[in-house]
C-alpha cells in the first residue's frame, strides 16, 4: 500500500536527547552503507557509526542548534564506551579533514570521565579550529541511569553499525559462504 | 490468508507477571509510536515505555483488578533499574497530570530497594491524591531470580521502546541518512 | 516458492549439545505458543520454555536415548540460571502430574552446583518416581565456557519465550495499545 | 526489484579487521547451513562458527594475503572466549585433518591472554607443519576497546551460529513442537 511504501521511504527519526543546563546531545546511530560489486559480492562502503550532536544552550530550556557539532563514534570507540570501568576514562581525537588539503586545521576531542562520585560521566567536546582560532566547548554530565541506556543501547547497535546483523540472515547464512573445505 | 491477516491486526498479549502475597505485578513493554510528517520525515509521536501494572490482592491467589494502577518507565528509568547494583536502590517520581490543571494533585512514587540479605529487591508503588485524600501502597518482593528476568527483557526491549531497531533496519541504513559531509 | 513452503512448515532442530562421559544434555528453546480470542486478542496458550534432555550413556561415546528425561525450564528459571555467581547454586522442582490425580507421584529435581574449584557448575537431574520406586540420576558437568554458550544464549531467547519479541515488532507498536490516557 | 533479488543472492561482506604492526586479523561469522530430510525435518549440516583470518605484515600497512591461515571458532570457544576474566587466558588446539588419513600432520593453536598490565589481550597463532616442517607465527596485540567489540558482537552472533534465531522465528513458535505432553 502508499502508506507502507511511505513508511519504508521517509527517513526516520529516533534520537537519544540529553538535555542538561549548558548543552544538549542527541544520540542516533548510522547504519553501513554496502556498495555491490560486479562480481555480485556487497562491500561496506561507508562505515556505521554513533553519531553524537552536542548544542550549546543560550537559556534556560533553550539551545542553539546553529551552533550543534558533531562527533561520529567508530564501532571500536563504541567498543571502548561501553566497556569503562566505574573509575575509568576514554578519550578520543578525531581531524575532520583527515587526508584533505586543511588536514590538521581542526582537532575534535571527545572525553568521557567519571564523576568523583562514581555516579555518572562527564562529557566534554572541544571543537579547535586553529587556523579561524576559534575554540568551542562543550560540557554534559551524563548520570549512571543515562548511561546505563547508552551502554544497553550502544550494545545493541554494535553489531548493526558492523554489518553483521546482515550478516547474520537467513539468505547469507543458507548460501555458500566461500569457507576453505577442511578448515579449522 | 485471513489467519495471518487476524495475527498481524489482532492485539497481543504477553505480561510478565509476579504474583505475591499482597499484590500483583504485571509488566509489559509498549512500542514508541511514529508519526509521519508532511516533508516524509517520521517522527516519534509517543515515546515507548516499559508499563508496570500493580494489582492489589483480596485473599489467598486473588487480586482486584478494579483497584489497579499504573506506572511508565522512560528509557532512563530502565536503564536505572537494569544497571542497579546488588546494594543500590532507586525512585522515580510521576506526576500524571503534568502540565495540566490538575497538576501536583496526584504524587506516584516508585521505589526499588535491595532486600538485607542481597536476594532481591522490594517494589514499592504509592499513589497519593491529595485532593480525595487517598494513599494507595503495594508492596511486592521481587526475588534474584525474577530481577533478572525484568533485567534481561528490559535490555531487551530498550533499544525497541527507543525506536533504534527501527533506526537499524536495512531499508534506513541503505538510504542517505542525512549525516553532514566530512563529518568526524 | 515450494522450497521456501516447505522451509517455513518443516520442523527445524538446532539443539546445543554437550556430550559427557555418563550422560548428555541437549537444550533447546520452545516459543510460546499464542491462541486467538474472539475479540480478537491474541493471548499466551503455552509459555515458552527452554527444554533439558538429559540422556544416559550406556558406554563410551553411546548414550541411550529409550531412557531420556526431560526438565523444563520456566522464564524465572532461566532468569536464576543466568544469573548465578561463581559460587552460587540453583535447584528446581518439578512434579510433571501437578494437578492431576497422579500428582506427587513424581518427583523431579534440577540441581546447579559450582565446581569447587570455580571454573564450572555440575549439572544433577533425579527423577523420582515413588510408585515404581525408581529413581533415575544423571549428572554432568559443564564447564565454565559451555555454562558461558548457556548464558549468552538463554539470555537471548528469554524475551522470546516470554512472546516479548513478538510485542516490539512494528505492527503491535504501531497500532493502539491500550494505554490509559494521562498514565505516569 | 532485479536490486533486491541481487541483494538477497550477494555474498556480503563485513569483517571487522584489526590492523597492527607484525600482523592483521579479519573476523568474520558465517551462520550454519540447514539440511532439509525428507520426513520434512531442518537439521544442522554444518555448524555455525566465528571465523579468524591471520595476515602477516611485509610492510608498514602493507600485508601478504597469500600467506593467510584461518581458524574458526565453535560456540563453546566463542563463550570460552567472551567469559575471560581480566587476567584470564585461553588455549584452543585444531587439526584441519581430523578423522583424515593426513590427521596429526598440521597443529593450529590459537592462544589468548592477558597484557600484564589488563588492558587488553596478546593473540597468538601457532600453524605447525610436520611433514613440511614449517611453524609460522602471528602475534596480534588486541585493545581492551578492540575485545570489548568482539565480546558485545559475539554475544551478539553466538545465537545465531547456534542457529536458534531460526528457532524463535515465529513461524516454528507457532507450530506444534513435538514437545512430549505432560512434560515439566
Amino acid at each position: 500500500s502508499t502508506a507502507r511504501t511511505e513508511s519504508s521511504s521517509g527517513k526516520l527519526y529516533a534520537d537519544f536527547a540529553i538535555f542538561k543546563g549548558k548543552a544538549a546531545l542527541l544520540i542516533t546511530p548510522v547504519s553501513p552503507k554496502f556498495i555491490g560489486m560486479a562480481s555480485g559480492r556487497q562491500m561496506v562502503d561507508r562505515k556505521g557509526i554513533v553519531l553524537f550532536k552536542f548544542i550549546p544552550a543560550i537559556g534556560a530550556h533553550k539551545y542553539d542548534s546553529e551552533r550543534k557539532q558533531y562527533f561520529a563514534l567508530s564501532a571500536t570507540e563504541v567498543g571502548c564506551l561501553i566497556s569503562l570501568g566505574p573509575v575509568e576514562s576514554c578519550e578520543f581525537f578525531h581531524d575532520p579533514s583527515m587526508k584533505k588539503s586543511s588536514e590538521g586545521q581542526i582537532k575534535k576531542t571527545l572525553s568521557i570521565s567519571p564523576f568523583p562520585d562514581g555516579g555518572g560521566y562527564i562529557f566534554n567536546l572541544s571543537v579547535m579550529d586553529s587556523l579561524n582560532k576559534t575554540n568551542e566547548r562543550f560540557t554534559l554530565p551524563v548520570t549512571k541511569a543515562e548511561f546505563s541506556v547508552m551502554r544497553t543501547a550502544f550494545g545493541f547497535v554494535l553489531p548493526h553499525i558492523m554489518g553483521w546483523d546482515r550478516l547474520m540472515e537467513p539468505q547469507h547464512g543458507d548460501t555458500e559462504h566461500g569457507q576453505p573445505h577442511g578448515i579449522a
